[in-house]
């Protein structure tokens, strides 16, 4: 059944775009990464892509290759399309599935980025051997993927795992999606720095003399906060950066017990941008988590880091995609 | 393979008990019911339901059954008890799949309440045919079941569909399970009462003369508001029961937008006491899910009633279970 040994896992991102070639064993052969922005058009950032592929396809025999999985924000796994991306520059809807079947002559798959990393950490990665978890990706946005029962629930449309747009504060921050209060706005790495802006700003009405104010100078100095900035300040011991991730954590697992009252999960994984902070992201969001839990889930649901370095999860859970 | 044709299904509520025999066809050949509070024994309380049903398994002949299902308040698929239930006077956990096992010999299987329904829902109701839809039984709290890829949902601890205590309102009404704001504080029938007596109150002291007041009189002379009799009040267009029944839906509306946005499914199902409002309940629920649906996820979602009787489909789902 196995005859084929290898496929290709495309990971398209806002920004940047990897891709490379996996063997069953969740080896990766080959991998390499273009800019999104660079291509104006979808049809040549494909062909982009295929001309990086197709030199490292043909020694290996592109009769051995299963197929094509690609990850994509508001990708569709039902219609093969992206469809209303607010972070691609592509607007409307792009027939992923039909462009990429048209330039490799390949079967192909695709899903949103966080379903394929859903796939990626199944597979290869920290849920290995689970059944049910759902994983966050904390990145400019917040995305989600849930599986239950072994399997990843893309719902009736192909648009399940949209836990960035539960309602985390209601009538709270403006969110892109042109609703209010999405946990996106709160607990992505755009969240975070959106958070020290509003409380430094505050703060800065009322600054105390003689107060550890690493963000301060920052601020003051370059106007710019960052996440992973943020992070630097905490480990600085800057009181307010630790506040910060403390603010983000509960909101995050404040939403999370909501969604372990929806699927039950055996654990939560934790990926992309935000988590890298580690524990203090992740101490704040399993305490909050676990004070708003219903009784029968306390104590019993991991939080854990992804077991895969971030690009390769995302390959390796696209291509995964293919094996059927 | 389905040499087994008939099945007994067990419907196990706080106040009544249901029972029946199904065919495979949905048929129920016989069903009776007991109160569950007349019995202070799990044992008392199995034998009873024994005992009604041995005559009419014996002529059938036991040979030809596939075994028992039973939904019960809390019940758990995995370790087949009733764990921690506070609608149930038996306290701690009741190996309910044991009980039953010992006294009929056949195989059983158990989930909670509304699992059960949405099986019952999926196979001979409102949802033949669908794969991803959720269930909601508006009763005395508010359950759910919650079906993706064709399957139920039961996590990984058999407690998955808790939607009854996703946070409506943070730190809002005290619920029964310890925390606040639960949405089944709100919108249940119990939660509906609530709402009226909380809004009477704050009336009853600033009563303005000839306004309708078809529930502040009921309430002036009984000191007591059910479920049904808001609706009553509402058929008779009484102003005040219109608006806690569009106050009901509303709470109940956004938590679904955000249950929608986790799993993606093509019809949310209403089911129980409270659904039985028609329209009262379900324009507002569609209107205010509608309001806060996610682009993507809007004018696609069916809220409908449930397609069985409130009786059958907890026999039938129960019954279900034990076809395998």
């Amino acid at each position: 059944m196995q005859s084929k040994s290898f496929s290709i896992g495309i990971d398209i991102g806002g920004t940047n775009t990897a891709f490379g070639i996996v063997d069953r064993r969740g080896e990766i052969l080959f991998q390499d990464r273009i800019h999104t922005r660079e291509y104006d058009q979808p049809e040549t950032f494909i062909e982009a892509i295929r001309q990086h592929l197709a030199p490292h396809i043909d020694p290996l025999g592109k009769d051995h290759f299963s197929g094509i999985g690609a990850g994509a924000p508001n990708a569709n796994y039902y219609s093969g399309a992206i469809e209303l991306a607010p972070n691609l520059s592509w607007k409307g809807t792009i027939p992923l599935r039909q462009l990429l079947h048209d330039a490799f002559d390949l079967p192909v798959t695709i899903t949103n980025d966080a379903n394929a990393t859903a796939i990626g950490e199944m597979i290869y990665g920290s849920a290995k051997g689970m059944k049910d978890f759902i994983i966050i990706t904390l990145g400019t946005g917040v995305g989600s993927g849930f599986v239950a029962n072994g399997q990843l629930i893309y719902g009736h449309d192909g648009f399940a795992g949209e836990l960035g747009h539960v309602i985390a504060v209601r009538d709270g921050r403006a969110c892109g999606c042109g609703r209010k209060g999405c946990l996106e706005t709160y607990s992505s790495a755009t969240g975070i720095v959106r958070t020290a802006l509003e409380w430094l700003e505050q703060r800065n009405l009322a600054a105390e003399p003689g107060q550890p104010d690493w963000l301060q100078t920052v601020y003051a100095n370059s106007g710019e906060i960052s996440s992973s900035g943020i992070h630097k300040a905490a480990l600085a011991g800057d009181p307010l950066a630790v506040e910060i991730f403390e603010f983000t954590g509960k909101i995050l697992g404040q939403a999370l017990a909501d969604a372990v009252a929806i699927t039950s999960p055996e654990a939560i994984i934790l990926f992309g941008g935000l988590a890298k902070a580690g524990d203090f992201i992740l101490k704040p969001t399993k305490k909050y988590m676990e004070d708003n839990l219903l009784a029968i889930f306390k104590n019993k649901i991991e939080i854990i880091p992804s077991g895969l370095s971030e690009r390769d999860a995302a390959i390796l859970g696209s291509a995964a995609l293919a094996w059927g």
